[in-house]
C-alpha cells in the first residue's frame, strides 16, 4: 500500500481494508480519537461497539509537535514495527498485542491499554508498583539475552543487526542530544540554563566529559544486544498487575548497559524528586526499586545464560565450568559499569538539556528545584565519572544516597 | 551480468566484453594462466603484448582447494570488492589498481604485481624490507582511522557498516577457527596435535580460554573501523619500494586491534623461526621491525586524529585540549591491549589448528619445531592472558624476547 498520512477522515476506511481489523471490529461503526500527546506521531483511539477499542499509531515525514519544517524520516517507525515484532517474541506479556503493522504505511495497530497510565505520571502521583521490578526485570533480561552473542548464532546475530543498523537517523539525535549537546553551551538547551551556577559547573566539569567520550564511544559501537533505545519511564505503561514497554522506534542493536542505565537513571530522577520535596517514604520505595531490578535482572539474566549451551560465544566443552563462571561474573560486572555510566548520562542531560523530565522540571518551587537539580547532578556526574569503579549494586545505591565517602 | 565460472577457455571472451579492459589490451591476444595457490578461489594471470599482465580473480560457490564437496558462498568476493574500494581511497599506493570489478560475476581484475612477492616468503627467505614497517603503519593508521567514528560521522559511519555487515559466513569461519576450534580436541585441528604434549597443556589452560571469550566476543561485538580480516604476512606482496596488501574477502567492520594483532602474531612467529633456526640477526631485524610498526602506527593515527576536529564521536569545543589528549593517549592504549591478545590468539591458532604457517610448521627438524612452538605459545599464551595489562610496547618486546619477570 503507498504511503498516505491517515486522519480522522480516512482511517474508517483505511482499517475496513485490513482483514484482521475488519473481523475484529466486525464492522461496527467506528470512532477515531487523536490523542495529543507524542512528540514525533499521530495517535489514535479507534472504538467500535461492546468496548472494543484499538490504538493506531503513524509516523509523519517531520515532527509533529514542530510540524514541517521540522522533516524527520518516516522509516523510524519502520524500526519501531521491527523492535515490537522482536520484543514480542521474547516478552510478549510486556509489549502491547500488535494487530497490524505496515513498514510502507509507517503505521501500527494494537491493543488499547486502557487500565494502564504511563509510569512517570504513577511515579509523580506516589503510586506503587509493588510487581514493576518482577516484570522489568524479565523484560531486560528476556530481550537483552536473546537478542545477544549469548544466545543467538553468529549469522543471525548479524541478522539482527542489519534489520537495525541503518536507523541512523534517530540514533544521530540520541548521540547529540543524549552525549554531547547538553554538556556545553548549545542552542538547543533549556533557556534554564543561561547563566544557572549549576550549569557553568557543570560544563566546565572536564573529568566528566572524558567519561562522556567513553560512554558515547560505546553507544556508537558496542553491539551487544537489541535495545529499545529510549527506555525512559515515560516509555512505559503500567498498573498494579501488568507492565508494558511501548514506543521503541529509537531500537538499535547497541550496549546492553544502555537501556538499564535509562531505567535506573529515570528512577533516580523520581527518588531525588520525592526526597527534595519531602517524601522520604516514597523515595524509599524508589530506591528499592532499583535495588530491586538490578538485582533481579542479573539473576535472571544469568538463568537465561546458564540454560545455554551453546551460542556465537560458547561452543559445549571449550571451557571448564568454575572459569566460565568467573567469565560470567566479570561479564555481568562490565553491564553494571556501563549502565551506572548511561544511568548518568541520562540523568545529566535532563537537567539543562533540551527535554526535561517532569519529575524536576515539575517542581514549582524554584529553590526545591535547585535542590533537587544539585542532588542529581552530584549523583549522575559521579555515576559518569567513577563507573568504571562502580562494581556492585551496593556502591549504586551508596552513591544515590549520597554517603559515598 | 550473469554469474558464470570463468576458466581459460573463455576469460578471453570476457575480458573483451569490458570496455575498459579492451581498451587496456587493445585486441591483443591474450594469454591465460591459472595460478594454483588460492586455497578459496580461481585466480588468474592474463598476458597481452608489450608486458602487458592483469589478474583475474574469481570465487566460486565452494571452496577451490577441497572442491564442489565443500560450499561456501562466492558472495565473500563482494566483500573484498567492496574493502579494495575503500582501502583504495584511503591509500592507493599499497592497493593493487583495480581495472574492473563485478559483484555479479563474483570477480576483480587488478594489477599485476610482477615484482613483489609474498611477505611469508620473503621473511622466510631473510630478506629485509627497510621501507616496510613505514608503508604497513601508513596502510593501518589511514584506513583504520578513516573508517572509524573518530573520522566519520554518525550516519556515513552505519552505511559502512551496512556494506559489510552480512559478510557473515567468513566472520563465522575466524570465530570458529581463531578463537575456538584450535584450543580444544577438534576434528579439524592439524595431526601433529595428537598427543603432543603442548597442545594437551595449551588446552587445559583455563585462564588462557578466558581471556579467548574475551577477545571473540570483541571480536563479535565492537565496531571500531573497516578491518582487513586476515591481515597476515600472506596478504602482503611487497620488495624493497612498495608494500602491498591483497586479499581482504574476510573484511568486516570490527576492533582496531584484530588487523595489528594479525600482523604483530605474524611477525612474532617469524622472529621465533629465525631465532630458533639460529640467525640471531635476522631474527633481531624482524623483532625491531615489530618495535616499528607499532610505534609509527600510534604516532601516524594520532597525527589523524589531531587534524580532525570533529566527527560522530567529537563535537569541536566539546571538551578542553588537554583532557581530549588523556582521552586520545588512553584511547590508543586501549588499542595497544587489544593487538597484543589479537596477536596471542592468532599465534596460538597457527600451532595445531587447521590453518598452519610456513615459518614454523615449515621447519623440518623436528626437535627445533617443538622448540619453536614451544616459544611461540609462551609467548602467544602471555599475550592472550595479560593483555589486558600489556600497556607499553616495550612490555610486548620483553615478552616476545622472553625477559619478562
Amino acid at each position: 500500500m503507498e504511503y498516505k498520512i491517515l486522519n480522522s477522515d480516512n482511517i474508517a476506511e483505511y482499517i475496513y481494508s485490513i482483514k484482521d481489523l475488519k473481523e475484529y471490529f466486525c464492522d461496527d461503526k467506528l470512532t477515531i480519537e487523536e490523542i495529543g500527546d507524542g512528540n514525533l506521531n499521530f495517535v489514535f483511539i479507534i472504538k467500535g461497539e461492546n468496548n472494543k477499542a484499538l490504538i493506531l499509531k503513524q509516523a509523519v515525514p517531520y515532527l509533529r509537535v514542530l510540524g514541517e519544517d521540522f522533516p524527520l524520516k518516516r522509516e523510524r517507525m519502520t524500526y519501531e514495527i521491527r523492535a515490537l515484532n522482536e520484543f514480542s517474541k521474547n516478552t510478549p506479556n510486556h509489549i502491547p498485542t500488535i494487530h497490524h503493522a505496515s513498514e510502507d504505511m509507517s503505521s501500527v495497530i494494537m491493543e488499547y491499554l486502557d487500565t494502564h497510565i504511563i509510569m512517570r505520571s504513577g511515579l509523580i502521583s506516589k503510586i506503587k508498583y509493588p510487581k514493576f521490578s518482577d516484570h522489568i526485570s524479565d523484560y531486560l533480561a528476556q530481550n537483552l539475552f536473546k537478542t545477544s552473542s549469548l544466545y543467538l548464532d553468529s549469522v543471525s546475530k548479524r541478522e539482527l543487526i542489519d534489520k537495525f543498523n541503518t536507523n541512523s537517523q534517530l540514533c544521530a539525535i540520541s548521540e547529540d542530544f543524549l552525549f554531547t549537546f547538553a554538556f556545553m553551551e548549545h542552542p538547543t538547551n533549556d533557556s534554564y540554563a543561561d547563566g544557572h551556577p549549576l550549569f557553568e559547573e557543570l560544563i566546565s566539569n572536564q573529568a566528566f566529559k572524558e567519561q562522556v567520550l567513553n560512554l558515547k564511544y560505546k553507544f556508537m559501537t558496542k553491539n551487544d544486544a537489541l535495545l529499545h533505545g529510549d527506555l525512559h519511564t515515560g516509555s512505559i505503561m503500567l498498573n498494579q498487575d501488568e507492565t508494558y514497554v511501548i514506543d521503541p522506534e529509537f531500537s538499535f542493536v547497541g550496549p546492553f548497559g544502555f537501556d538499564i542505565g535509562a531505567l535506573i537513571g529515570n528512577l533516580t530522577m523520581s527518588y531525588v524528586s520525592h526526597l527534595i520535596q519531602g517524601d522520604r517514604e516514597y523515595a524509599s520505595w524508589v530506591l528499592n526499586t532499583i535495588d530491586e531490578v538490578l538485582e533481579k535482572f542479573e539473576a535472571k539474566f544469568l538463568a537465561l545464560w546458564d540454560a545455554q549451551k551453546s551460542s556465537a560465544l560458547i561452543t559445549e566443552g571449550f571451557i571448564e565450568e568454575n572459569y566460565l563462571n568467573s567469565y560470567k561474573q566479570s561479564f555481568m560486572t562490565d553491564i553494571l559499569k556501563d549502565s551506572v555510566g548511561f544511568a548518568g548520562i541520562k540523568i545529566t542531560r535532563r537537567m539543562f538539556g533540551a527535554a526535561g523530565v517532569a519529575d524536576i522540571r515539575g517542581i514549582e518551587d524554584k529553590d526545591l528545584k535547585d535542590k533537587a537539580m544539585e542532588l542529581c547532578l552530584k549523583i549522575s556526574t559521579r555515576f559518569v565519572t567513577l563507573h568504571k569503579m562502580i562494581d556492585s549494586r551496593d556502591k549504586i545505591i551508596a552513591i544515590i544516597k549520597d554517603e559515598m565517602k
